[in-house]
């Protein structure tokens, strides 16, 4: 047995059962808080971070024709000025081919253990993968810590669990004998290999750069497959610290580093195609647009492609306890990571007539301005809650919809910068709300990325209910909420979006809506628009190895 | 737990046993012999299966207008006259959506118990079914009661196998419960729910009708979607006999019967791109030939894909211990089913100063005739072994590889027709067998359906294996063989198959070598040009549905 697997096999172990009976946990504890680390390790990871600005990124890969790179920082709105190889494809993928043999043909075992000892030397650059995901993907310290983090490394130790569930459903050998008529008993000795499909390319997005990069490079590394990671041109940093701890680990445990590495490019001219149409690439992971999203399913004809890209999330109300509580928690969703995220709200549903509050009623327009309210009222402290806009053209996409709000509906609430004293240049955005009716339908059904949501007037609880889920159907949903206080509604609102290929959360207050807990939810389900793969389950996987054997008399 | 899936039950857990251990076992005996069965199974199968010539086949389907079938047997060259119901899909898709809520949302358990019962029922008419598919694929009676009968029902168990493997992956319920900083905890209990993808065809193929059909129909209906059996116009009965129990199952257990349908055609009529263009179809089993299997693996980019095709099957032989038995055993693989199995042999690989045998040697002549001379061994009783050819278009392809043997090498053995006294007017074929050079290469590189092989003579055993796997790897393999008393051989000769993406048998005499086991021998790597896909393993089965969860706080 491999020493790096049996030093962490403890963990994998916790895991697979975390998967199968899907409590809380986590191998990786998520607050940044020195009470924790101890004052040391924030210090030295903002120092490491700032020590990388202005260099060349140190990776010695194949195929480097000079240097890329153009990250901004969403904060300061300067040049991070980091320079990462630019790489020449083909030459990269030769040298790829020489370690894949070693790595195909040690045990499964083998492959998990460095897996596993990369997600924990990740885990101890949290804190300069933190600063690197601030500067580049725009995201609160907390949250970079966190989100595209600690979590992220969580959802890559569950993709090892169920790699290891998959390849261990193979034995390694067999004894079969039968008798074939006449002619005697056969018996054959049996002996099966796992064997990769070839380049696994992890497409990364630029909100959160690592939240599919560790569980797709976990998934394609551990079942025997190189890995080439494609950080989105806005956000490298984060990708190349991984690349560079996971060359680190191959090369210490005898195998070669091209077995993982990274393309990085410029928005100016991008590598992602020459690596899509690359024969030796197998399998695509991508995390981002919808738009290239499906582009990539529909096109990739020969290779697995899993996707994960956006949907128009949605949320219905129909009663509830406590409304001050329900516009929180939704309000909490419209202002984290300034809705940049792929579980952030972006319509919210409620009755024409208004909603049963308690023993009470609340009218529509009561509603809606409970939910600018608790916008407002958690916009205390931006600058831990929302972060920064990724992209400048976010703000041009809040003045498209400001401008429309007028002819649609009416603005519930503008959009303005925020103010964060310890950057005065970052760009940043409060939520724009738009009040409208179905009539709208053309509008909220896109999925818009940034700050924008919708307070939707539908007919009654039942029509909210079936607009939102034709959405999840039709257009995508990665999360779902429902508030109510009549059981049967909330069963039928289960149903509904269940029927929509959707998952549902019920009266979720008191905690951040978007969370998403690795070992427990199944995130994005593959039944509608929103992707065709889910972080984890057996499916992400299992197709990622095939088996081929051999027998002999 | 559902009455069925109870009853049951035992022979499921000893499926899944094997599949892990992989050892030989079979839960459907594969004799046809009255030793087993008593006097009367065999002619009531004989007698139920002469009642349906000549006659409307009774199912009652949606969506009929008009009768379709135009089957021919092999045997006598008459028509069968059976009549099946032409089907208007659209109609039909639209009252198959009626019975997809009651069974979606019934347990795992139950569907599988149903699976179980069907596959149950069909080995209750595995002898009705020898006779239609003996006279619609042309097969002999032995191997219909088993390749296509017994041995495929063993498949279609194995696919239930991995089926309930994956779903039981997946909890029903959880109770989840953290922390959220200062907001206190969060308590959750989640459901998780196993959706369909939607309609699951299966296109069964012309030589063995349902050696996809069981483990295809069994892999989508037990994981939720209702399936489409697509049969080839060619051979319509088996398949009919299989939708015929599947509904009566489905009815008995109070579930729509449509959740299993037949589309039946002609070549004049075909039907098959009406089921793959419907937006319904989910999934797409196919068995057939390479060409249109690559066409579906094209462009059917929004479904789910599993082929299996062919490929040129290779043999290998450096040296023997026993000349006449290496031969006899190869000589059974070109006679079997006239060499229109999927594992059958094709290219024959000697070296050209011949091989080691025992303490002796043996010339490439003395080879290549030791391989006629057993060929004819084997067509003492050819009905058994050869049965009939499926097609009258493998006469014109032997025509034309005899008439490329002069040009190309030299005719090792003629094909002639075969002396059936049962069936004086049966279509049929013995081996043709050329002798060629590498130089030959465009012409063995190509699958040759039905019974031509070719005995190659390359420079040396590591030519004769270069060139064995290349093909493999280019063109497709789903058996490799490999003789040789050279352990270091051997070795390099499984490395070199498996590394092509193709398994490999090893010295394998005194059974059928054709014969791929149930629960022990992964069929079809998908590795190669051979499928995509394996009968079966958990990617067989782990996509075909789809989890989606809701949670309560």
């Amino acid at each position: 047995m491999s020493a790096l697997y049996q030093q962490h096999l403890g963990t994998l172990d916790k895991a697979i059962d975390a998967c199968a009976k899907r409590y809380s946990w986590t191998a990786y504890p998520e607050s940044p808080s020195s009470k924790i680390w101890g004052a040391g390790p924030p210090v030295a990871g903002r120092e490491n971070f700032e020590a990388m600005l202005g260099r060349d990124y140190p990776l010695e890969q194949p195929g480097e024709i000079g240097r890329t790179g153009a990250e901004v920082s969403p904060y300061t709105g300067q040049a991070l000025g980091i320079s990462y190889p630019r790489t020449d494809v083909d030459a990269l993928y030769e040298a790829i081919t020489v370690g894949i043999p070693a790595w195909r043909d040690t045990t499964a075992e083998t492959r998990i253990g460095v897996c596993l000892e990369i997600l924990d030397r990740c885990a101890g650059q949290l804190f300069e993968n933190a600063h690197a995901t601030m500067h580049t993907s725009g995201q609160s310290y907390i949250m970079a810590f966190a989100g595209s983090g600690a979590n992220a490394l969580d959802r890559g130790l569950e993709a090892l669990a169920y790699a290891a569930k998959a390849m261990g459903d193979v034995p390694a050998t067999a004894h079969w004998e039968r008798q074939f008529g006449k002619a005697g008993a056969a018996r054959l000795s049996k002996k099966y290999r796992i064997m990769p499909r070839g380049v696994g390319v992890v497409i990364c997005c630029a909100t959160f750069p690592l939240w599919n990069g560790y569980p797709a490079m976990c998934a394609s590394l551990a079942t025997g497959n190189p890995v080439v990671l494609k950080p989105h041109p806005a956000a490298i940093l984060p990708v190349a610290l991984l690349t560079t701890v996971a060359r680190q680990v191959l090369v210490e445990q005898g195998f070669d580093p091209n077995l993982v590495s990274m393309v990085a490019d410029t928005r100016e001219e991008p590598a992602t195609m020459a690596l899509l149409e690359h024969p030796m690439t197998a399998i695509v992971d991508f995390t981002g647009s919808p738009g290239f999203g499906k582009w990539i399913e529909r096109n990739c004809t020969d290779k697995l492609v899993y996707t994960e890209t956006a949907g128009c999330n949605s949320v219905v109300i129909e009663s509830c306890e406590n409304l001050e509580q329900v516009a929180g928690a939704i309000a909490h969703s419209l202002c984290q990571a300034s809705a940049q995220m792929c579980t952030s709200v972006q319509n919210i549903h409620v009755p024409a007539q208004g909603i049963a509050v308690g023993d009470g009623h609340a009218t529509f327009e009561e509603v809606a301005q409970a939910l600018v309210a608790a916008v407002d009222a958690q916009l205390q402290n931006p600058q831990v809650l929302c972060g920064t806009l990724v992209d400048e053209a976010i703000l041009g996409t809040i003045s498209q919809y400001r401008g429309l709000a007028a002819e649609h509906g009416r603005l519930l609430r503008d959009s303005g910068p925020l103010d964060y004293p310890d950057f005065p240049a970052a760009r940043t955005a409060s939520p724009l709300m738009l009040e409208v009716t179905e009539a709208a339908r053309d509008i909220y059904r896109d999925e818009i990325f940034g700050p924008v949501s919708f307070v939707i007037k539908g007919r009654d609880a039942a029509a909210c209910l079936a607009d939102a889920t034709t959405n999840a159907r039709e257009c995508g949903a990665i999360t779902s909420h429902v508030y109510s206080l009549d059981e049967a509604f909330l069963d039928k609102a289960e149903v509904a979006y269940n029927e929509a290929g959707a998952s549902v959360a019920c009266n979720l207050v008191g905690m951040p809506i978007n969370f998403a807990a690795a070992y427990s939810d199944y995130h994005v389900t593959g039944l509608n628009p929103a992707g065709n793969a889910c972080l984890a389950d057996l499916a992400f996987v299992a197709s990622r190895f095939r088996i081929v054997q051999s027998k002999r008399m």
